[in-house]
C-alpha cells in the first residue's frame, strides 16, 4: 500500500561551455524536478535548452536555480550583493529559463537558490527578501524550494508565494532538527546504506536518527540529491528503488 | 497635414554595473522604439529593470537588443559562434529581458542584433539563419529590426516572421542604397543640420541623396540614432522635432 | 622653505572595454602614485597598459589595485573567497600589470585593495593574510597602501613588507581618529574649500578636525584623492596646487 | 644509442573554478612542456598557480597557453580582436602566468596560442603580428611554439624570436605536410597503435606518411598529445615509454 510521497530534487545543467559536471541525462531518470541552473554560477544556455528539453521527455519539473553571479566559484561564495540588484539578477535568470521551459513545451514550476545564496537566505531576512522579490517580479506565484524554518520560506510564505521544504539524506542532523554544518565532523554522510535508510525514513515517517542517535521530525515534501560525484546517480537510482520498495510514491510536489 | 509615419530607435541601457554609457531617460523622451541590451555586450538586470519601468512610463516600445557574448568587446567583435550556441544565446537574451518588460506591463516587442553580429548577418546566412531560430524558440512571431537587404530579414521573412527595415541618417550611402563602411572617408555624417535634413527626406519621401549626389531610394520603417555621445542625444530630439514639424507622425511600428 | 612631503594617489584606469569612468590622462597630472586597475572589477589589458605609459611618462609611480573578481559589481561586494583563492588572484592580478609596469620602463611599486576587499582587510584577519601571502607569491618586497591600524598593514608588517599608511581629505573622522561609516551623515565631505583646507591641515601637521570639532591625529604618508565624478579632477588639482602653495612636497614616498 | 630528441607538449590546467578537465598530475609525469592555460579560455588563479609548482617539482617546462578571452567558448571561436587589444590581452596572460612560474622557481618559458587563436594565427598576418607583439612586450626573448609554415612563426622569427615547430601524432597529414582540416574524414587517428608508431616515425625520420600513403617530411622539434579525454594520458604515457624504447631521448627544447 502506498501511503506517502516525496519529490526528489538535484541539481542539474551544471557545467558551462566545454565543461561539464552532472551527468544530466542519468539524473533526469531519478529525480521528478530539476534545479537547473540559470547562467549565474553554472549553465550555459545551449546546456539550459537541452536539460529542459530532456526533463519535459522525461516528465521531470524544470526548476530555477538561482544564484550569486561568480562562474569563478560555483555561486559558493557568500556576496554582499545590494537587494535591488539582487531582485533583479534573480528575475533576470527565472526569465532567460522560461524561455527554454517553454520551448520544451512546460513552464518553470519552482525557484531554488544555489549554493552560498541558498545558505545565506536561510537567516539574512534582507537577501531572502530580495531573492522573494525577484520571484515576484516574474508575476508568476512561483514556489520557493528550501530549507524549513529558513528565512526565505517564512518571507515567501508572508508574500503569498508557496513553499516547498527540503531534506538531505545525506547529511547530519542536529537534535533540534537543524543541519550540522559542514565543517564539522560526521555532518556527511558517505555510508550509502545509512543514504538509503535515512531517505527511507524521512520519507515515511518524517524522522531521521541526528547525531546524537535520538529521533528528529524533519517533515519535507522534497528529498535533494546529489548528481556531481561518480557514484552519486547510482546511489541516487538505489534511494529511488528503494523509496519505491518501501511503499513510497515518488512524484514531483503539485 | 500628417501625410507620413516613421519609428525612431535607439540603443538603450549599455552600461554594466558601475558602468554608464547611454543618457537612457532622456533618450526615452525622442525615440518610440528602445532597443535594450540584454547583458551580453552590456546590460546588468538592474539596469535592464529600470530602463523597461522607464520606457513603459513613456509609451516606448521594448525591443531585446540581442549580441555576442563580449562583455570586454561591448559585441564589436565579430565571432564565430556555431548555430545552436547562437540560437540559445538569443533566446536567453529576449527571455531575460521578458520578465522586466512583463513586470514593467508590457512585452518584449521586437530584436535587434548588435554591433559585429548586425554587421554580420546582413550577409552570414548561418548566424542569421541561427538568430531567427532563436526569436523561433521564444514561440512569439516577435519582428526583426534591421537592415533592408540583409539575410537576417530575408531569412526571418521566409521563417514567417515580421521585419521592421531601418535606416541611419548618419551615415553615407552608396548609390546603390547601401551603407558606405565606416573605414571609409564620409561614412559617418557629423554635421548636424545634415543628419536633421536626411531624417526628414528619409521619412516623408523614402529618399536620401549619395555620397555621388543622386537621390537613392531607402525606405525604412524606423530611423535609427545614436545617444552614446555628448551631443548625441540633442541632435536626436532635433531630428524628432524637425520630423513633427514637417508633418511626419514619428510613432512606433504596429 | 619645505617642511613635509606627502604622496597623492588615486585610483586609475578603472574603465573596461568600451566603458571609461576615471580621467586617466588628468589625473596623471595631479598624482605621484596611480593605483591601476587590474582587470579584476575594471581595467582591460590595453588600458592598463595605455595608463602604465602615461604614468611613466609624468613619472608617477604605478600600484597594483587589486580586486576581487567582480566586473558586475565593480568590486564593491564583499565576498566570502577561500584564502588560497584569494592569494593566487591577487598575484594573477600584480603580475598581469607587472608587464605593462615594465614594458613603460617602470616596476610595480606597490599594491592597494580596492572596495570592498579595501574595507574588509580593515577588520579580516583572515583575507588581511591571504592579501599579504599574494604579495609575497610575487618574490617583490612591495609596500602596502592601506588604512592606519588596519590588519592588512599590521600583518604585512608582521610579514616584513613595508607599509604605507592613507588618509582621505573628503572623508569625516571620528575622535578616535577612524573614519566616519559611509552611511552616517557627513560621512562625505563635499565642501571643496573644506577639503583643501583638510588636506594641508593633514599633510602639514598630520591633524584633522573631528565631526566633533576635536583635532585628532592621522598621520599618514599618501593622501586618496577621487577622479571618478566630473569635478573630482579640479578639485584635485586644486589640493595639490594649495599642498604646493603651503610648502608641502608633492613626492611618492620611496 | 640515442640519436634524436622530442619535446612532448600538452595543454594543461584547463579547468575553471569549479570545473576540472585536464587530469593535469598524471599529464605532468609525461610531457616535457606544459602548456598552461591563463584564465582567458580557461584556469583559474589557484590552478595556474597548483599547475606551476607540480610542474617544477617534475623538471617540466612553463609555456603559457594564450588565448582570446571566451570562457563560455572555451577558445574555440573565432574572434576578430582588434590588434591593440590582442597584443595587450597577449601580454597580460603571460605577466600573470608568470608569476606562479617565478614562485615555483622557474620562469615562463615559451608561448603558444590556444585553439581558435592558434587557427587563427597559422594564416591571419595581422592577429599573427599581434601575438608576435604581445610577446615582445614582456621584455622577454621567448620562443612561439607553433605549426611549421604559420604565419605566427614566420613573423616571429623576423621578430628575432626562437621558433619550436610541432607536429600532431594523431591528426592525419595531406600530401603537402599540412594538416588535414578536422572536418573532413580521417582527419583525427583514434588507433592507438597507430599514434605509437607515428610518434616514432616524426620523432626518428621525421616523417609521416599522409593520408594518400605516401611519406611527407614533419619535422618538429615538439609532439602535441592530448590529455582531455579519458584514454588520453594512458596513450600520452604509451607513446613516451614507446619513443623512449625506440631510443628517442624525450626532453624540453632548449
Amino acid at each position: 500500500m502506498t501511503w506517502a510521497s516525496i519529490d526528489l530534487n538535484a541539481d542539474l545543467g551544471e557545467g558551462f561551455g566545454r565543461w561539464r559536471l552532472t551527468d544530466d541525462e542519468r539524473l533526469l531518470s531519478v529525480v521528478t524536478s530539476a534545479n537547473v541552473a540559470c547562467g549565474f554560477h553554472a549553465g550555459d544556455a545551449a546546456t539550459m535548452r537541452r536539460v529542459c528539453a530532456w526533463a519535459v521527455e522525461r516528465g521531470v519539473r524544470i526548476g530555477a536555480q538561482v544564484s550569486y553571479r561568480d562562474l569563478a566559484g560555483f555561486g559558493r561564495r557568500s556576496m554582499d550583493v545590494p537587494s535591488d540588484e539582487l531582485t533583479a539578477e534573480i528575475a533576470y535568470q527565472i526569465g532567460a529559463l522560461e524561455v527554454f521551459a517553454k520551448a520544451a513545451g512546460a513552464r518553470v514550476a519552482y525557484v531554488k537558490p544555489h549554493g552560498a545564496l541558498y545558505n545565506r537566505v536561510v537567516h539574512d531576512a534582507e537577501q531572502a527578501e530580495a531573492v522573494v522579490e525577484g520571484v515576484k517580479l516574474t508575476g508568476e506565484r512561483l514556489p520557493l524550494l528550501g530549507l524549513p524554518g529558513s528565512r526565505l520560506l517564512d518571507l515567501a510564505e508572508k508574500a503569498g508565494l508557496p513553499v516547498i521544504t527540503e531534506a538531505f539524506a545525506d547529511r547530519a542532523y542536529t537534535p533540534e532538527g537543524t543541519l550540522v554544518p559542514r565543517d564539522q565532523e560526521g555532518a556527511v554522510i558517505t555510508d550509502a546504506a545509512a543514504v538509503v535508510e535515512r531517505s527511507v525514513s524521512m520519507a515515511r515517517f518524517g524522522v531521521v536518527t541526528s547525531r546524537c542517535g535520538r529521533s528528529v521530525n524533519v517533515r519535507a515534501r522534497s528529498l535533494c540529491l546529489h548528481g556531481d560525484t561518480p557514484g552519486a546517480v547510482d546511489l541516487a537510482l538505489r534511494v529511488r528503488s528503494q523509496l519505491e520498495a518501501a511503499g513510497v510514491r515518488v512524484e514531483a510536489f503539485v
